[in-house]
């Protein structure tokens, strides 16, 4: 009945929820034993405990819509919630989604992003159970994701010590240099446009690094910078990253050059480029998905750190942080 | 360090998220495996399975901090999605919560919100375990609840049958006036603008309801017509209400006649009281906290309903939806 030009005001919460529940029974998994349409969803936990992350994206914060169609930003609203469930080493199993959204919101975009919700929870065999959505001036798209561990350790921020390795899963600077691309009005390279639309983290490579005995791990949302000093912190130690380890992505270097931008910015502090960063002890045999770019060493007084550049602290912006001004 | 008179903008995400943490660690409970701190956190799920359920409050729509303490707005967004787990029989254990604040929201705030989050949790041994801060334009606080139903069976809205009596724990029409009284400018009585500020939901009665093997349950978001709604639809029942039974709150009567307003909009539309909603088999022991309001009937071609009110349908407005105008 509703047509593709309706609004949210048009058709009211209870016709958007059927619109959205059409979309996300349809890629329901047996593992929910109740999903849409109850009070609450009841989840499977075999192995006795269930990891679990709430992510908000807000629009002209983390997305705007002339520059991501709703299934990217669905996707990735997916992708960033699910993320953090393979950073601590467990394979996501479900989502919660609350939508809050202006009455002028078109129903085929809220269609799309439930559609790009389903497609990213596919990648990894989960699905959409359940969610809330309210009427907001500000449109918000807020995932809580679940993930199981089976029987592994799961890997926390603060197990890494002094000689563990530290190493990377994916590419870094891709999805900074896509921001600035789009914020200079192009639309292209379509590659680095799309490691910002639609993130692709290395779920499997989570999974992997917990198998492998990871010591700690962080998605790398904040920056490559802050996200190690997440990880210095609550370990109490210091991470030296070797920079000849960390480049060597030839489109994004290019692009760089071209913007006469440093692309050590995009690199060390651009964020959302949602890859992995494990440390793993000297012994560990270490996942194929992961490179090496750094060591671990020992937090000493009066020593510079806790993240260190070819042993120096890097001069330049502290990463992305809400609510302050940009440094 | 940080003065109350700061604001978010001033002290930046991380010290937001220092003093959030601060107020959750305090009230933190041993069921959880890892807390605060990391990219997830770890619930402990001993039964296999674990309730989980999102409800968001968005401010201008669902509250106004001129009519609500942050720690009220805290202990309703709390209480609001633990609501959702007692609808399902099971008993509410941690919250994740997402917090969209704009820059210029005091620390101050930020801080009490926390505090009534952890209030309300505390009220069934809850705690607050993990979340996201986001800036954004519109204060949205967004709670996911997670509850543990033990051995017993989930009562979902599915199971109500011709012959079940449908009972209420909690009052009626009590929220909706308050939120009146506040909207003309008013502060009192105080009994009516706490039922809208600080909703109590009863939690226990949940819990006994699906100890009784109730066959049907729901929270009283909507309002009771709309909520019995959803139960009649779920179930394929008529849900018969008898309006005898529903009134008999002298405070509520009083006051719309001191308005000029009908009650029965209060106690049959208004939303928000949080009592529950439950259907029992005629055999059944009804635990003490629900009184009989009505009875669940066949649904039958050409006759009224689903829910009827001394058995005809109620003429009126049709309880609240979000994006629509007011009817």
């Amino acid at each position: 009945v509703a047509s593709d030009d309706l609004t949210l005001a048009d058709v009211g919460e209870f016709a958007l929820i059927d619109v959205l529940a059409q979309v996300f029974v349809a890629s329901a998994r047996p593992s929910v034993e109740v999903g849409l349409g109850d009070d609450a969803a009841v989840l499977a936990a075999p192995s006795g405990r269930l990891v679990v992350a709430v992510d908000q994206m807000i629009e002209g914060r983390h997305f705007r819509r002339d520059w991501s169609s709703a299934h990217d930003v669905g996707r990735k609203a997916a992708a960033r919630a699910m993320s953090d469930i393979a950073a601590m080493g467990a394979v996501p199993t479900a989502l919660l989604v609350a939508l809050a959204a202006p009455g002028s919101l078109p129903l085929a975009w809220a269609r799309e992003l439930a559609e790009g919700l389903a497609t990213e929870a596919s990648v990894v065999g989960a699905s959409v159970v359940g969610g809330d959505t309210a009427e907001s001036p500000t449109l918000v798209v807020s995932v809580t994701a679940f993930g199981d561990s089976g029987d592994r350790a799961l890997v926390t921020r603060s197990g890494a010590r002094p000689g563990d390795g530290v190493f990377l899963a994916g590419r870094l600077g891709r999805a900074a240099a896509g921001l600035t691309v789009l914020s200079r009005g192009h639309r292209q390279p379509k590659s680095v446009v799309a490691a910002h639309r639609t993130p692709e983290p290395p779920y499997a490579a989570g999974v992997a690094a917990a198998a492998a005995s990871a010591t700690s791990m962080i998605d790398l949302s904040d920056g490559l910078l802050a996200d190690a000093r997440h990880i210095a912190t609550a370990s109490g130690v210091v991470i030296d990253l070797d920079r000849s380890l960390l480049g060597g992505d030839d489109d994004v270097e290019a692009m760089a050059r071209n913007f006469g931008l440093d692309v050590w910015e995009w690199v060390l502090v651009g964020g959302e480029d949602y890859g992995l960063l494990a440390t793993f002890a000297p012994e560990a045999v270490v996942p194929a998905a992961f490179r090496p770019i750094g060591r671990v060493s020992e937090l000493r007084e009066g020593r510079e750190g806790p993240v260190l550049v070819d042993g120096a602290t890097h001069r330049g912006a502290g990463g992305h942080e809400h609510f302050m001004p940009p440094s």
